[in-house]
């Protein structure tokens, strides 16, 4: 059977209950219980069973895989949020500050350790070696070998991706090439990993993994540029967020690294002051700079910078050599994360 | 052959260069560099290879796994220094005072990624996967499991004893008992975990790993409380930390834990004073607290403490099924370890 995109939500939800024990300290394990219960869309691990499900039913069998990432993800959340010096995450209180920061750090590294036992071990912290464990075989243990590569690959890429992003804070010659490569190392990477994951524990052959891992490539780099485009267009009601904060913060995005290239001579004098202003109205700032960005129309531009990625992501996709209804829920799972109808 | 613990030195400083290479970006890949060349006594490795040694000759073949045990310990260090707000490590200013805390929490989480890397493709983040790898065979896939599993579980423990140590901070009811287990997990799991991984990856009978483990358990505490006694009894010139730290942040050690039990009430009060104190002379609280100590007879106590570790550590370490020749080098380290003649 083929599950759909809540199906395997339903079923990594169960997953991450369970995997929430009592373990002692509780200094240490019950922020990990409150990172993990703070919900969000399990992208990773759905995606993870997506590609899994193309191949092979007994999807429970790669669920502490698939637990595996979300973990490693909710891991580099708490530590993102203690870099940025975040407030809230996901509505609720950051773990830094319903705790403190050495505790989001320790409770982080325990937390990675943990992923990293999720994968090779298939157990979290306290439950005895799952039956999945046991069950795994020979051929299955070249798959197992594999996906961690891909999986340590993607993590230390994450972190470069990261370190890339503050680094660009403190520069002004950030080009589109270099922030492409920011947020595919960022967040592309481990969409990509979650599929290629995947395949390899099904046992796919290599060009579909391969195949898999682009079409996360691009589908990741479509989103973001998405989520760039409506933190400047979007409709604060539906985008959950401010809408500006990328402007007020000088962030270097595809949008504001064109402008930069686009915009005559007066509109780069306006923009440059604005960059450069450290005391302003915040909501001046954010009409002034939309104004510029309108005048150069980089929302189109943008647009169909995610028009293509989005459409290279879904043919790349349809290079998977099975029968295109097996795709289908994949099809479906990118059309949904880009907010439109498939 | 039989390497003397200078020789494993030598080996294992010659591959923490090796893999030292130049990735990108370097802002994250810098401070690790810099972490690794502190320099230090590459304890765990060493272990391991003393561990292995006894059983098989090709160190050179497990070499990426002692790294990795390396690298791990050092990412320990860069955290807890982030944690505890230090200066300095090893005579140098600390990762975070060098960069920030950001790159200390960052190039931290890149460093056990690069050691969970070693461990399981035996390469690091840049070289291409190493003879080793390819070297592999079935027999050593068991071993390579047996010993990760070690890794992930003593890692974990590391974190619960540091978050121990965290929380006893806050507590004036420390027993002796849970300080034996906060350094037991904060200091001797590493060690032991060094010693079992290396007898693992040897393919040496479980029942000798097991020995070689809690050999290194002992050892550890004995060490600990060494480094505790010399806090306060040591000889500055040759301890290389100030006197008196444990004194003036009125750390839980086993002597203030003791010397509170044995004290008469009339010491206690003296004692409680001290503790409770937010402003004082560093030099009269260490000394009036010495002063107690010296009356209940602390050190003679804490050196009995160590003297039994030391020999439990030793007879366990005896109980290894092979010819006792193949244990000396691990009998002479041990002894230099705690600064004695063997």
């Amino acid at each position: 059977m083929q599950y759909t995109q809540s199906q395997l939500l339903e079923k990594v939800s169960a997953a991450i209950e369970q995997m929430v024990c009592n373990p002692q300290p509780d200094g240490l394990y019950a922020p990990i219980r409150y990172a993990l219960s703070l919900g969000g869309k399990r992208i990773r691990p759905v995606l993870m069973l997506h590609a899994y499900n193309i191949y092979k039913e007994d999807v429970d069998r790669i669920m502490s895989c698939a637990i595996a990432l979300e973990t490693y993800h909710n891991f580099t959340l708490l530590h993102d949020d203690v870099m940025d010096r975040a407030e809230v995450r996901r509505g609720r209180p950051c773990v830094h500050k319903v705790w403190d920061e050495n505790t989001a750090i320790l409770s982080g590294d325990a937390m990675l350790i943990l992923a990293y036992r999720l994968l090779t071990e298939g157990r979290t912290a306290d439950a005895e070696p799952s039956l999945l464990a046991d069950a795994v075989g020979e051929s299955d243990a070249v798959g197992r070998a594999r996906a961690l590569q891909t999986f340590t690959l993607a993590t230390l890429g994450v972190c470069e991706g990261q370190q890339y992003d503050v680094e660009f804070e403190r520069r002004d010659d950030v080009s589109e090439a270099e922030y492409m490569e920011m947020i595919r190392l960022k967040t592309s990477l481990l969409l990509a990993c979650a599929l290629k994951m995947g395949a390899e524990l099904a046992g796919a052959p290599a060009a579909d993994a391969e195949h898999l891992y682009e079409f996360g490539e691009k589908m990741g780099l479509a989103f973001q540029l998405q989520d760039d485009l409506l933190d400047v267009y979007g409709d604060p009601a539906v985008f959950g967020k401010k809408i500006g904060g990328d402007i007020l913060c000088n962030k270097k995005t595809f949008m504001l690294i064109n402008v930069l290239q686009l915009a005559n001579e007066q509109q780069r004098a306006v923009l440059t002051r604005w960059l450069q202003q450290t005391d302003f109205d915040a909501e001046e700032k954010i009409r002034a700079v939309r104004e510029i960005y309108d005048a150069v129309n980089i929302r189109q531009m943008c647009e169909q910078k995610i028009e293509q990625l989005f459409a290279e992501s879904l043919r790349v996709l349809r290079a998977v050599d099975v029968p295109s209804e097996r795709l289908q829920p994949l099809v479906d799972f990118a059309y949904r994360l880009m907010g439109r109808q498939s």
